[in-house]
């Protein structure tokens, strides 16, 4: 439901060929009548799907289950109808990702009307949550940024190596990220050839970058100074996070952290190298796949650990996210659909 | 063999999942020993394949086949000896495209040493050749321009719609068909932001393509005015030819045209809807695929067939093509493994 | 007036710092009331002056001199006012630069109620019509890519060494020629890393290219095949003309041509080195300039003369035309306030 | 000397044109004996001046100041002799840039041979250093990011209002701050479309930003966490500076503190709207500018200051900032030559 948008494209460009899912039904209220290429230039010759007028009883009569890729709050309309129908959901909106119903109010400025979905849904990273996943009916995807950020952080947080009060996350982020609807914003000659620090403080995805790190670590209250750019690209995320180190670990100890976490998680890659040009993560590499990729430096000037994490944020950051927990909740091999390598150049 | 410039990698990106091919070497003098990541950071994770020295005893004990992805007038000195050890050979060289070996001279600056493997290579272009292609040991593929131009062209030369005599051919072109190696033409600071003609007459894909097209037409020697643009993008090219027409035909004609030749190919999609910011040909949206869009519009204010031809000159316009042959080889489907949609945004 | 969208700043780029113009009043509906660097952030701290409503009457007390940058068809309801209250106009619309008002129906799809104006202004081409300029009361300030093309082949065709009936003319433009709108087409996510073809016959500016071209020529009447592409970058024109030679002109016959018409013009650049990165026009090199580079070769192959016309859209294009012509009129050195260097890179 | 790099380019284009300044000799080893618009293609048509092979004498005999646009560690071994005869120097290396001798071991890994002249340079930043400049006889212009960097958080370090020892400083810089020789790392097909995190721990300017920061503090000793990310843009840098605050300053309080010490600077504009697209700074505006942007937020949430800096590295970052000093040098105006307005888009 809500596939005209970028995300709602993502998805179906994983979902037209991937072998455990069979597209039943995709709706816009925009296109409704079109096909699919009209709004994804992408899928011409792939599908010969139209886009339907959203009517929650045909999704429900052909459905098991329902992808929601509307905007933020219009989730929370149509989800719970759809569950209580039996129907398994997994939501890309922010509607159920904040376990704390006041941080909806603070952060997204609307009172949650179903709190106690909130303790249902479960936050869909799989590589916190993958058992949790298996089971659930909701998964809440987690946001773009917020995704790079936990991961990237993850593993030292969680091994008690950096001062947790005070974590900085910079991000650089494509255009993609703001969606499909023309803004001055995101008009070309505007975007094209600069660095625009928008939302400096006070952004949503603190509330869930703070809540999953805070959930690893070790009672301290996570914080974070988090601040996003929008950088002269279309696709990816690159969240450089700078972090005061506690007990001087070295750069072995770090490596082990996150081999420790990471070591078999089919889509991390560590990207450490020191070497080349693609020695530490770049989103340009992971552009289209689901790949999340992380490196690190310690720096002993300053007692700092820096880290980068690079996804594409709208595939691991939103739609190839999704079709992971997709992939878990029903049991088939998790990288099934996920597995064409990115490009380069 | 020649593994790690743009063309080889995208080879490797597309060969690394075929399920038809098993790579067993890949040659780089100057990579010898480092993993294919180290030239491909998108290959990171996918392959556990090394470069090794170029060996061509190595090469012919392992393999059956052998992509050669070498410069210029490198193929010529390595694929004899190919060939005569009964390998079969797809050649992304320009080595052995052109028939007439005089056009070495002209547009190459070399008198071709081996005049005989010009009637024996095919030209690798499977919308013209593809029973050939079937048999062959020696596929010659076109160049990347030259697949954008002579794809367009084919049917209204054919049916005798245009001019053959005065086609004009401007194409636009993004960094990667220069390659992987850095000058100052490629570099960000003086590429970026600009449109910058180059070669501008007595281009050597002018060869291949009135070579092509001469050879669908009635008779008359096809010649084109050909103009290559390098403009501000990685991947792709659009190829607008301006045709003057003949005999007035009709939009239907030429559609007509269009759908006879094409109507059953698997990679070539007519994009001429009139409707919507994708209603003609646009590369972007080709990118990593191996199709090739192609629209047109008559004008009647001139007398003019104006065609547009969208293809990723990497994949459409080399590796793509030399992977759409191999199928056509070996006898798989001739899509397996590249059936991957492209991206949108 | 007009003073909010992309070529009313950069008007007022040229004129805060113009010797010869006191800016009086800058209108805009949509900033009434702002300071200017709310819509053109470059000019924050460099003008006091904040936008105004438009008010004819305003105008008229304050000004000798109008500059109307607004949408197509609003200057025909203002300009003949401010001509009968005895101001001069310098127009950037559309609205008077074609002599023949039944081309208005065709093109521009309205009958133009003032067609006694359309032989009383004058076509602000100063290569063209500079003695005209001097006199005139009101300019019609030439489209962006009507300039490049006409420039570029104004002196063949007036020479007499090209077809005048077959003339191919491909554009490539950037997103800033399409305003400052934010639409689907020029969305940065759309628009970035791609090439698209747009109102591909028929063009308006075609009207103008043909009146102007047949203006120079030999009686024949003068035919343009015309069709324009927006590239990635945000400044720009690159127009490449494709022409048939008639009587064999030598590539000396055609750079006398053009040393001959644009010897000492002061914004004509030619650019035919056939040497180096910058050896034929690029627009980038012309960006924030009102010059207007052009080389060309000669093509033995075909018989044909292909010349390359690089400006940027809303300089020499637009707003810097406009104020070459404002020097004209009053009498000051044609390049004051236009001589800076441009940028590289 | 040395003006045939993007530094050297930018100077030219500054000094065309500067009333005060008779440019005399341009020297280049590359170019020496072509026009200055071999390299420089902007300048084509603006200067008939040709590069010239570097020959102190012929340099000593035609000049009174000599700037100096050469590789790091080459300016040392001229610039001595050049004071000796009486010249001044305005050098763009960072030869002279650090008074701690010992820093060039760590920061540069040479010994500095006349460790005597550091004390004599006066590091060319007017908003920190003018008077000192105005009576120097050798300035040493500050590195791009390092003025980004200082003069973004001068006036908090100076007002004490932020932890010294714990500052980040996450720089984002265009492709032209790499310098004009072609690497795989500015390639364009590399370069394009991505973001990458270079020299992150270590980096060169690290040691400018502690020596000028330490100086305008309060005994302290200033330390940055420092890491660039190359982006796809040609010209700017923004420098995000996350700081810790001290004692709870309010907004208010930081501006004032900017105010206090920028408030009659000539290229400083404090850019902190929170209204407008450009309400902060974006690096875009300030290019071809001597512009410094600054703005900032106070967060509230984890008692952070946030701070942005943007500049054009060419310009304010280079050779703006020499003309600058020039112009303090030679008692013009401060703004002689540096006061067009940038472009927008």
């Amino acid at each position: 439901m809500g596939g005209s948008g970028y995300v709602g494209g993502e998805l179906l460009r994983l979902l037209v060929c991937h072998p455990a899912c069979e597209l039943q039904t995709v709706t816009s209220q925009r296109y409704a009548g079109e096909p699919l290429y009209r709004a994804h230039p992408n899928l011409r010759g792939l599908s010969a799907l139209r886009f339907q007028e959203p009517n929650i009883e045909a999704v429900v009569a052909s459905s098991d289950l329902v992808f929601t890729a509307l905007p933020h709050g219009e989730s929370i309309k149509i989800v719970p109808d759809l569950l209580q129908r039996g129907l398994k959901v997994v939501d890309l909106t922010a509607d159920f990702r904040l376990k704390d119903p006041s941080a909806y109010k603070e952060y997204y400025g609307f009172e949650h009307q179903r709190p106690e979905l909130l303790q249902k849904s479960v936050y869909g990273l799989p590589e916190l949550h993958r058992a949790e996943i298996q089971g659930s009916q909701l998964i809440a995807v987690p946001g773009c940024m917020a995704t790079a950020a936990i991961l990237g952080l993850a593993p030292p947080v969680s091994d008690g190596f950096i001062d947790a009060g005070r974590i900085v996350v910079d991000v650089k982020i494509g255009s993609s990220g703001a969606g499909v609807n023309p803004t001055i914003a995101s008009h070309h000659s505007e975007h094209s050839d600069g660095v625009r620090p928008y939302k400096v403080t006070g952004h949503r995805h603190i509330a869930e970058v703070e809540q999953e790190l805070t959930g690893v670590g070790h009672g301290d209250f996570v914080k974070v100074a988090f601040t996003p750019h929008a950088v002269n690209m279309v696709r990816g995320i690159l969240a450089t996070a700078h972090a005061f180190t506690r007990g001087n670990p070295t750069e072995r100890d770090v490596w082990k952290s996150y081999r420790a976490r990471y070591g078999s998680e089919p889509f991390i890659r560590m990207v450490s190298d020191k070497k080349g040009l693609y020695g530490l993560p770049n989103p340009k590499v992971t552009v289209g796949t689901n790949f999340c990729d992380i490196g690190f430096e310690v720096d002993t000037h300053i007692q700092r650990l820096v880290t980068f994490t690079a996804l594409d944020n709208l595939t691991k950051g939103a739609a190839g996210q999704a079709v992971q927990c997709f992939n878990i909740m029903t049991g088939v091999n998790e990288q099934t659909g996920l597995n064409a390598p990115g490009l380069h150049p």
